[in-house]
């Protein structure tokens, strides 16, 4: 308690110089950010990452414009643990991986409807992820309507096809033919949902300024990492895909605005009963896990 | 399965192109990844979109030189679901949810020990996420070791140490007393297991050649979303950190090799008995979900 409100000052302190620096210079590091949407240039990134570092979900400081008595509005609660036995635990984090474990990427889905209530219940899981500052920069386009999905795969196999064509080269000339199949992407018809995922690379104010979202592209794909666990838990498949050349043409569709880009398209539903997955092995504890 | 073995021709084709592209412009593509991690340079971008678009999880073709025979080594097999009614579904997608939004970022923890396999099965977890061509660009360093430890904290303090000073200006110099305290990351010391999470930016094939990693921020930050779901699940408690000026020097002390990056150092533990986190309200459902 005494240790964090010792902090305020910082808080403030930082805040201010982060706003002030970016009043200046919004336009700038907007655009620098806009390709790995990674927060703000590097003369600024002390800031970004001390601001990431501890005001995480500190949302009224930079929501209030008057950030001086907007962090005295923030008042400390105790925090309620879970408080379970090792054994427990033990238990708990074995179940878990088993069920993560269990998540593959599908490309074939079944026609059958989901539940509305479930998908909604994913998205609040995804909506509870950490973001720097607490700025909660996502937005997800949940898309049931069967013109607006065939339009979305209109858009996505067309921009393949350009890609195909632009860039593949006269070798692979004799391809084009069985590549074509590859334009084709069935299950954006087929999936019951398309839930499709915008990072919000900027906010407003209330009083119309912009307000800059530090890293927004981590925060999101983590908020992504957790609604895959959201979707695993409750038994829907899906497969994460980032059409990016398309993300202008979906944002006009799905009318969104410009400070939001397309981070990732993911269709949601069940698997075909003959779904198939590649059969891979991931890398071992060992491989991933370093201990000191 | 027809369609399936039908895009065969266009992975081998895909990751061709890619391969031979990279390998041409590595260099240059690597600057330019750097910084956000964000995949290659522009010109790229639509293979590496259709990379991860459609080859996540294909690894074979990634790690094995010869392309065009390797994608027949990756056989199919059936996809195995869990199947729940929806009545189930519901309630598991309500208890996740429950269960996630009481996560909060923690500051405050106990010295108490953590069992190592619980860490381990969560690492495991956190080692299922879906990476751009299966590549799992992620290393995840547990460190124990009190004398590690607290030089993490004296190089996460003294890096921040230098940010104020540099940065604040004369405005904030009556703040340098009280700013001094926000250099304190007790919680470095009293947390029983630091996880530093690092990025690799790019892989070795077998034969010495660099493997690019598409999109190896994104994934390992969804990477990063599954872990913080798996800690949440064990009852434990963790805070978001990027502290990405300290990068090189915490890569050197954890003798990490020059191809991986520091993109998040997590404290792991118990909460402090009286550890508190701010009064905050999460956007409700309609202000991060678009219906259509």
């Amino acid at each position: 308690m005494a240790v964090f409100s010792a902090l305020t000052p910082v808080f403030v302190a930082t805040l201010c110089v982060i706003i002030a620096y970016l009043l200046k210079s919004f336009n700038r590091s907007e655009e620098k950010r806009a390709p790995g949407g990674a927060g703000p240039p590097p003369a600024a990134r002390p800031w970004a990452d001390e601001d990431l570092q501890d005001n995480t979900e500190i949302s009224p400081v930079e929501d209030d414009g008057e950030l001086a008595d907007s962090e005295d509005d923030v008042p400390q609660v105790p925090y309620v643990s879970m408080c379970y036995t090792p054994k427990v635990m033990l238990q708990r984090s074995r179940d878990f991986y088993v069920l993560m474990n269990a998540r593959r990427s599908v490309r074939f889905f079944s026609p059958e409807t989901v539940p509305r209530e479930v998908i909604e219940n994913i998205i609040r899981t995804a909506g509870t992820a950490p973001s720097g500052a607490h700025t909660e920069p996502w937005t997800f386009v949940v898309v049931e309507d069967p013109q607006v999905k065939h339009r979305i795969r209109e858009i996505v196999e067309e921009e393949e096809e350009i890609n195909y064509k632009q860039r593949m080269g006269e070798q692979w000339v004799n391809d084009l033919q069985r590549l074509r199949t590859n334009w084709v992407k069935e299950y954006l018809d087929v999936a019951p949902f398309l839930i499709l995922i915008f990072k919000q690379t900027f906010g407003l104010h209330p009083s119309g300024k912009k307000k800059t979202h530090y890293y927004n592209e981590i925060s999101v794909s983590i908020s992504c990492g957790i609604l895959l666990a959201a979707l695993q838990n409750a038994g829907l498949v899906t497969v994460t895909t980032t059409p990016l050349n398309c993300g202008p043409q979906l944002r006009q569709l799905l009318h969104r605005p410009p400070n939001e880009k397309l981070l990732m398209l993911l269709p949601v539903g069940f698997p075909a009963p003959d779904a198939t997955v590649p059969q891979l092995n991931r890398k071992p504890l060992d491989a991933i896990m370093v201990s000191m």
